[in-house]
């Protein structure tokens, strides 16, 4: 099923449920009011969400409406944890490689993973407000995993029974920040401001047997300033599968439901499916030239994120946004 | 105001208000639900608090019951952020001087800060169950900060005024999983496992002149295995205020309403103050004779963690606690 979550007023906004084909929506309210709600009861909840969805894929769910992803928020547009992974290990190497770092062998085998800041998400199509576009402002295309209660110690064996619901990420970071925030040792914070989520979030089986190994084998489709980018498939060269970064998050702790965690940074090997982050096609410049051609964002920039299914059709909707200086309200 | 969450089988458990002197505990329910509710409206919800506060502490609250601190969750027992700032760096100097580092010289004007994992807390009598005391346990007691909604940009001489609640933190580290943990440059993640709060969280009048410049002008008493071992002054030798930590935070983004904001350990320039973590007991020896002779924690230790104000009366209540091996449920 597709699930949303509908700007109300409220921090939370309210729970929906839309149709496969993207079309029509309608309120699930009665059955939950919000999607954390239903993520901390989702053996009971899910069954009855799972039902509405059958109805108005049918055309038979009362009060339904047309479908506008203007009006999300983010599907969990504030959760417990955000932890994001750096799967695609060849995006790390590449980049290390344009700053003539060695990277270390462990991180083909020991997941890199940083803790998120969650209590602030944006919306599909909610703007990327900065103070400055001075930051070197880049946008990170990943795939995003919704789960549930899982105990400290999971094996990876059962890690994947633990995934609830799908959604893309634009995890935004400030580059010129990043390189005196790391030096500190303590990780990222400041480079890292709001992310954005998709419209919908969708539970594995809506992507058929383009789910498997805890993998997304689909393109994920990035379009900067409406020039398509990238389009790396999200099952090649993904070093750790979900059931492995839940594994890596759970060794000393409890990870609870709602917990959100990224993919990293979509990346093929084969240079010619393009890029998911403007950082890495300056990486590719930097190695070919000796020198970083394309500049980061700029205010009045737009970034989409979309994916699509064998059809052709979107699967999470689009994160379509646009950056602009920060108004002081 | 004192404010408690109480244990009643759900995850965010049910808001209650505590008389000044601990003795009493009156459901808040009928008021707001959870504390994160309170946050989420505060300036509407916590009049209405502080007048059930104001006649549970004239003995005229009705339906009130004895305060037991074994019943208490965190405060916020999941959070949508939890953000641990270094704001003693004389700890910092000491634990880097004790491996011959030297600690460079801006960690005096930008603070450290890390993004913490919050969607699971541990009340303050709640074990720390962990699946290895080999991971080297440590304590840490620090303060902590509940804000309101603050704005990107946020001006330290506006800061302050975002404070709503304070309370105690038992911020356990995984010492023997630091060091390739933060070689690794995206921060802390296995090496902290989950967080324990105080009993109660307080509004910063209850502090009366103790709260001052954005600290708080008492001693942290850290009680291990039975023995006083530290009892640092908080508000000496705390190099960046909560204010100026709240600035840090919110440099590129805003921090919503129930973000909680650390002082991170404290730590007295003044060594017969003792220590709130036994790594910074282990530099000390280390510096001293070139060995650490106090070990980690093992399981079956305990460690209370309290602030008593001028008259010798606890603030926060005490987080108490056992470190035990986990159990599989």
């Amino acid at each position: 099923m597709k699930l949303t979550t509908l700007k109300d007023g409220s921090r939370d906004g309210q729970l929906a449920v839309v149709s496969r084909d993207l079309k029509t929506v309608c309120i699930a309210s009665d059955i939950a009011p919000t999607l954390q709600r239903a993520l901390d009861d989702w053996n009971f909840i899910a069954p009855q969400l799972d039902e509405l969805y059958g109805r108005l894929n049918a055309g038979r769910a009362p009060n339904s409406v047309d479908f506008d992803a203007s009006q999300c928020m983010a599907p969990l547009p504030r959760a417990f944890q955000w932890a994001d992974g750096s799967s695609y290990v060849n995006h790390v190497e590449l980049v290390r490689k344009a700053r003539q770092a060695e990277m270390p062998e462990s991180f083909w085998h020991d997941p890199l993973m940083y803790q998120g800041g969650s209590d602030d998400f944006l919306g599909p199509q909610d703007d990327i407000e900065l103070g400055s576009d001075e930051w070197g402002v880049d946008f990170e295309s990943e795939i995003a995993v919704i789960i549930g209660d899982v105990p400290a110690g999971v094996k990876v064996q059962h890690a994947g029974e633990y995934i609830r619901l799908l959604m893309l990420v634009n995890d935004v970071s400030l580059r010129n920040l990043i390189p005196a925030e790391l030096a500190k040792g303590f990780g990222f914070f400041q480079s890292k401001p709001a992310s954005t989520f998709s419209p919908v979030a969708v539970t594995p089986d809506e992507l058929g047997d383009a789910w498997r190994d805890g993998k997304v084998h689909l393109p994920l489709r990035s379009t900067w300033n409406g020039n398509l980018v990238g389009q790396p498939n999200a099952g090649v060269d993904m070093v750790f599968s979900f059931p492995q970064l839940i594994t890596h998050l759970c060794k000393t702790r409890n990870a609870r439901a709602g917990t959100i965690v990224g993919s990293g940074t979509v990346s093929n090997k084969d240079t010619s499916k393009g890029y998911s982050c403007i950082a890495e096609k300056r990486a590719l410049e930097m190695i070919a030239t000796g020198e970083a051609i394309t500049s980061f964002m700029k205010f009045g920039d737009t970034i989409k994120i979309e994916m699509l299914d064998k059809q052709g059709k979107s699967i999470f909707g689009a994160i379509d946004q646009s950056l602009v200086e920060i108004t002081r309200r």
